[in-house]
């Protein structure tokens, strides 16, 4: 039998629990031994609980107990979880993770940890919920040099920018109805800013590199300025506005962003609607190949978890490989990056804005006498901002074209 | 160092050395060893080609080199491609393929003799080409319950069935055109008629249950009766023609079928065209989650067997669990079944068929006189046979609907 804790009790917590009992016969085959947890360590008490004489709130009762081999960190932050984390790989406890920030923030030092005392730290959860992706990145995409990736990593600006789309809502009236529904939390801003996607770009990054990609370097857009005005011109030209987590090696540096982006049908991510995620990875050898699925939601992240936890169970003792050096990725200046880009202005600027963007494609919208749309030629960042502030508050609306 | 043989000169064959030597850094990296082919086996000579000195035409002088301890077996069939597998297991030596012919017939058996032998048996290019499937299934979906995987399994059938889509043109004349351009083969029935996509899906019904599910027992049927009428009414209706390869549990039954079906816009498999394939899995955790890319073609493919090579590789002496026993599999009555169904039928049989089907919805399509569309409500398939034969030749096109 396979001792297990779990650390925190909130929603994927008890995910976890709830897929070991309920998917009991598989998971114990999989992982060719019985898996039990032991311990559920929380700060609360959960009176009536079917688990609640398993809570524990002292963590050293888990870390002092030998017979723990495997520990689900399910309590997300960078402070106490990234203490247990260590103190768990340093008594030689595997530890499966689906806290990204602490991934983001700490994952090759406590990989390095990991490995020297034999043992895992392993974060499926951590990017795209239950999707397989970090697995598929380590163990299935091993003969492609990886050219690129690129992702809806949040599903909450998702559903979003869908609800925006199919209903003709703006963006703070859709955010409200997503709050009142669970949907998205009281205080949005880690998704609506990007933040949330920028973490998981920064994971995807460094695995694609085998180097660290800083977070805190990548160039990070919300979707709080999209306005219905922009959807409307997306949707007139086929397109659907997505934001997007993007990583491209260039030369032996990387070009790295969070951003939304309008996107045409002939991208697969384009069908990518509602909770839903998608990543596409580029390779040399394969090309273009996706993985979608449910980004978020208790059961799918507690999925991949547990997946981890057999993982885990099936290695005991053993190192599982994992690329990713402490070594610091280069990224690419932003502002020498190129794109195409969609721009919404008043009617008042079309003539200075043709004479600025000499190749651009006007797009109007019949009976729409409030702005003028324009799909600029590939340039770089720079070059745009500099143009845009030109044009100072006639501009309505700016997005990047994939 | 570690030796390796490549049995099959042929595309995938010499697509296998190619991503070797292309992407030798990355490769020997991820396998921790130097990769190394020391024989290519085939009856022919290739003169002039840069690897004509590792050309052997002696199985033999590859299975009693006892530094060879990985076989690329890359020449399909089931005759020699059989015997050699079986050879190599015998002696330790792990074999990857991609011929799922081979997996869907002797599968369980090979896996077998690799496992009493301390060796692998791995086949992630037997399906879906360079798209991670059998991995993710083997390793990344071990905590669900898989409770049914649906899938465009063959490219040729999907390039045909899109083109035919968006040109409006008949079976046979994109069939030619493909045939011309080298997307179809000149003895094109594996394909069209539907076998290729049968042994995939027996492969992956097989993986899903741990169990053996007899490819010559799945009910399949191929693309060669859709004409470009059906695709009429299918765009008529916001859906789209393709065919599947479906498994789905049902009780300790299976139900597995090939066939094509019309498929609405929120089937994700929707927007899979062209030679792309895809793959959606339903876990009773996860949800559905969905695997696409290029299913087929020289690199992708070879890319998916240097991968097990690679697995290959850092597992020497280890077996990699895959769960698929020799245990026959029971597969359920086709004709208890479930579906709703499209039908097109001579104008001059509606009135008889709206009272064999009550629940029916009629699509006309303005102009089109030779015609009319039904979409029947879900009934057996043994019912739905029946009442089509009493329709006789007044129906021209029937298709499953998903």
């Amino acid at each position: 039998m396979i001792q297990i804790a779990v650390l925190g009790y909130g929603t994927v917590g008890s995910g976890v629990v709830e897929v070991i009992e309920k998917n009991k016969a598989m998971v114990n085959e999989k992982a060719a031994d019985e898996l039990n947890i032991k311990y559920i360590l929380d700060l609360r008490e959960f009176p009536g609980d079917k688990y609640e004489h398993k809570v524990v709130h002292d963590v050293n009762m888990i870390m002092e107990d030998e017979e723990i081999s495997i520990i689900c960190e399910t309590m997300g932050g960078v402070g106490a979880a990234y203490e247990f984390t260590k103190m768990a790989l340093e008594r030689g406890k595997s530890v499966c993770t689906s806290n990204k920030e602490l991934v983001a923030t700490h994952g090759p030092e406590l990989l390095e940890i990991a490995h020297a005392h034999n043992c895992n730290y392993l974060f499926e959860a951590s990017v795209g919920g239950g999707i397989p992706i970090i697995r598929p990145l380590n163990y299935s995409l091993t003969a492609e040099v990886i050219e690129s990736i690129s992702g809806i990593l949040n599903g909450t600006t998702n559903y979003i920018l869908t609800k925006m789309e199919k209903e003709g809502a703006s963006f703070d009236a859709v955010l409200r109805k997503a709050q009142e529904k669970g949907y998205a939390e009281r205080k949005p801003e880690a998704d609506i800013e990007g933040y949330d996607t920028c973490r998981k770009v920064a994971i995807l990054s460094s695995l694609m590199l085998g180097k660290t990609v800083d977070y805190k370097k990548i160039y990070t857009e919300g979707i709080t300025r999209i306005s219905y005005g922009d959807i409307l011109y997306a949707k007139e030209t086929g397109r659907t506005i997505k934001l997007l987590g993007l990583s491209k090696r260039m030369g032996d540096k990387v070009f790295a962003m969070v951003a939304p982006f309008m996107i045409g049908q002939e991208n697969p991510l384009h069908m990518v609607e509602g909770v839903f995620n998608a990543v596409c990875v580029r390779g040399n050898m394969l090309g273009d190949s996706m993985y979608y699925g449910q980004g978020a939601g208790k059961l799918p992240t507690a999925s991949a978890v547990v997946s981890d936890v057999i993982d885990c169970a099936r290695h005991l003792g053993k190192v599982i490989m994992c690329f990713w050096s402490r070594e610091k990725a280069e990224l690419v200046n932003m502002g020498e990056v190129e794109h195409k880009f969609f721009l919404r202005v008043k009617p008042s600027a079309c003539e200075a804005l043709e004479m600025m963007f000499k190749d651009c494609k006007k797009i109007e919208i019949p009976g729409r006498g409030e702005d003028v749309g324009y799909f600029t030629e590939s340039m770089k960042e720079k070059d745009f901002a500099d143009r845009c502030a030109l044009l100072g508050e006639a501009v309505l609306g700016r997005i990047r074209v994939e």
